[in-house]
């Protein structure tokens, strides 16, 4: 079983910087239309998609700032942080396959445990998807977890 | 087959506002977590939740964040919009079976078509639990279409 083990305010310097990559599947684009109700078909429906000015299939926006806060909260600062504010700049669009990854990059130390983190997600083209920054309570405390496994997911035919 | 309508950056006036509402599920806890890489037990695990600060298993903040994404996508402007900026400040946790409400309010028109949006999640108990703003490219053309309907999603026993 993985671990996940955080990152406490004390132990973050200024410049440390981790990353968290991840894979556009065409199930993750049902199963975040599914989970956010966003069913526009310019995420699900590859012939409407083709006459967009994006011609395929594109990620829901927010898919990539999901990225962002799973890295915030499984690698750095890891279980514990408390999310405060994200700001997010969309730069390009995201396509079916494409490799994003995220790398958060501390900023500043704030007092009361508060962080700020600069975000960037890169393609596998090395071109800026999006770019921001997080704020957030850093754990005072060194916590370490097992990674809790999910469920199965299966996605049937179109009801 | 419900239909979905936009609304063009000319038919936008400031002060023009729309919601939209969702109950959290637990079946969405787990797909959240599945579509982000966000395995963190505060969202998952009721009794490694029950002993934080939170009592009880939370969203994941970026799961409001897919809300008002979705709200802009698929309700105002709805079809045809570009996401291109989005601020978010997360004020309250959200907990299983809060049932949020979306209110997103037109709050700035700018040339090339841009369009500023004020964003707010209330929950059941009328409080704000999420607010920020969006700026997106609002549509300049007329599209309405029939809302896709989403393959059946089904969840398993944990791994």
């Amino acid at each position: 079983m993985e671990a996940m083990e955080n990152l406490t305010y004390d132990e973050l310097q200024i410049g440390d910087s981790a990353t968290y990559t991840r894979t556009l599947t065409e199930e993750e684009l049902v199963l975040f239309a599914a989970v956010s109700g966003d069913v526009n078909p310019v995420h699900l429906d590859p012939q409407y998609a083709s006459k967009t000015i994006f011609k395929e299939r594109i990620a829901h926006g927010m898919w990539s700032g999901a990225l962002i806060s799973a890295a915030l909260a499984t690698i750095m600062p890891g279980p514990g942080t408390i999310y405060l504010e994200q700001s997010l700049s969309f730069k390009r669009p995201v396509r079916l396959n494409d490799t994003l990854q995220v790398r958060i990059t501390v900023a500043a130390k704030e007092p009361k445990g508060r962080v700020v983190l600069d975000c960037e997600i890169v393609n596998q083209n090395d071109e800026v998807v999006v770019t921001g920054q997080a704020k957030v309570i850093a754990p005072s405390e060194k916590i370490k977890l097992e990674r809790p496994s999910l469920p199965r997911i299966s996605i049937g035919e179109s009801s």
